[in-house]
């Protein structure tokens, strides 16, 4: 079967799938996404993806084009038929074609809403350990707004892949904000620590779950700016996001961190992770 | 006669050239662009647009899919084709389709490269006043790279517009970078002051050719970081770009500058831009 794609209202494959050469998504980057994971056919915190693309979109002043329990049902249906048992779904939504000029027209905007979906390796048992390649964070300030304007995430992380590493973290001014593409934490004398959200640091739904998970497992947490140094010292580190869970930290620059292995803290969290999806 | 299209090395109309949703322009904005005036049905200042494209594109690394030489007389023969004596050509290069993934693939690169034209009032004979909007300049750190991730100058344009002004202008920590889709330019005390290229100015093809003609006019230029106050107190204020060419700065968040009329500093640059594309 091919991979289908939902495209404002129609289903078809894929790669039949077109965008005007004007849409303002391909010209400005004026559009968000979600991307949401699909465990054992279903689609999980569909909700609170729904909801962070609402506040995306409301970010660049663009109305979203249905309501968000039709937007559910519209996904659900593809998700379904797509047959993908273990996989994600990639959701994009632009402010859609019109003539060239950066100035966008009044309300109501014409939209490019799609979404399809992609297979996945199915969760690992363990958190799988990763490598970092630090990259300063040069982005733009918003970047709480889940924008596709993704160009300088596509260079941090294929910076990190060109030297053997498997995620890229960003540094702004000596702080530890997020990487390329998953949220950071360190645990600093056992207290989970992570930076706020907000212009550097996108609201990551499984970080929040993962801050919501911490209090019943006695864990205490501290959001605040982290030094690079304050993280290269830490008993533990790990990123998490919706594709990756949490993949604990092995190497900073090609140093070992963490004592070599995945923490006590960083496991627990993992494995709590993991009742809370199959739960 | 439909706009016209070069896509790939296919012409076709504007309407019907469409690009695949997992082109890496609409997923990431990983994709350069340019813009060039056609003035008379001759593209003004093609080759250094040109050197610019290969910069810009060199700085996201991505291999350009042929030789400028070739590039500038496709170009050449799409702009006759189209008919358009007064206008601009827009160009954009973007690393393709692929699966999605923020990683992109090794050399060679997939590429999706199209031009096209559109029509544009003939300039005009004297310089056009324009109203400015003060935004706090929240871009990356590589402005100077002309791509396609244009979301911020977008919500700083739309922003002006919402408030009746003509152009956003970015102040970075009290510093005036530049505007949404021009460069800034103030004359203190008969020297034309404006902030050098890099992370958070565009170099600017007509900024370049005013920078040129200035010694031949007898003015001095200083190119150096301009405080906001410092510009609020200037003789004169002009922005400059390939569409507008020079336009006076009327008023700054609604305040009259520069003595409310064109300044002589502004007015010889403009003339002497005139005489450089008629010549």
């Amino acid at each position: 079967m091919p991979q289908l794609i939902w495209i404002n209202g129609r289903v078809m494959p894929l790669a039949e799938a077109k965008i005007g050469v004007e849409d303002r998504g391909f010209q400005f980057a004026d559009g968000v996404y979600e991307v949401v994971r699909i465990y054992d056919s279903k689609l999980f915190a569909l909700d609170e993806h729904l909801e962070r693309l609402a506040r995306s979109s409301a970010g660049i002043l663009l109305t979203m084009p249905m309501a968000a329990a039709k937007l559910a049902g519209e996904i659900a249906a593809l998700t379904a038929r797509s047959g993908v048992a273990e996989g994600m779904l990639y959701l994009q939504l632009t402010r859609g074609v019109s003539p060239r000029g950066h100035v966008f027209a009044p309300e109501p905007h014409q939209h490019t809403l799609l979404f399809y979906v992609m297979p996945l390796d199915p969760p690992a048992a363990a958190p799988p350990g990763v490598k970092l390649h630090r990259v300063e964070d040069d982005r733009w300030q918003r970047c709480c707004i889940k924008s596709i304007a993704l160009l300088p995430n596509v260079l941090a992380k294929n910076a990190a892949a060109a030297v053997g590493a498997d995620e890229a973290v960003f540094v702004d001014h000596g702080v530890v904000t997020e990487c390329a593409a998953s949220n950071f934490f360190a645990v600093i004398g056992g207290k989970l620590v992570t930076h706020p959200v907000g212009a550097k640091v996108l609201p990551g739904i499984t970080r929040q779950i993962l801050l919501e998970l911490c209090p019943s497992l006695g864990i205490p947490v501290s959001e605040r700016p982290l030094r690079e140094s304050e993280a290269l010292a830490a008993e533990e580190m790990f990123i998490a996001s919706t594709t990756r869970e949490i993949n604990w930290v092995s190497h900073w620059d090609g140093r070992v961190v963490g004592g070599g292995s995945c923490g006590a803290v960083t496991r627990r969290l993992h494995q709590a992770l993991r009742e809370r999806v199959t739960g």
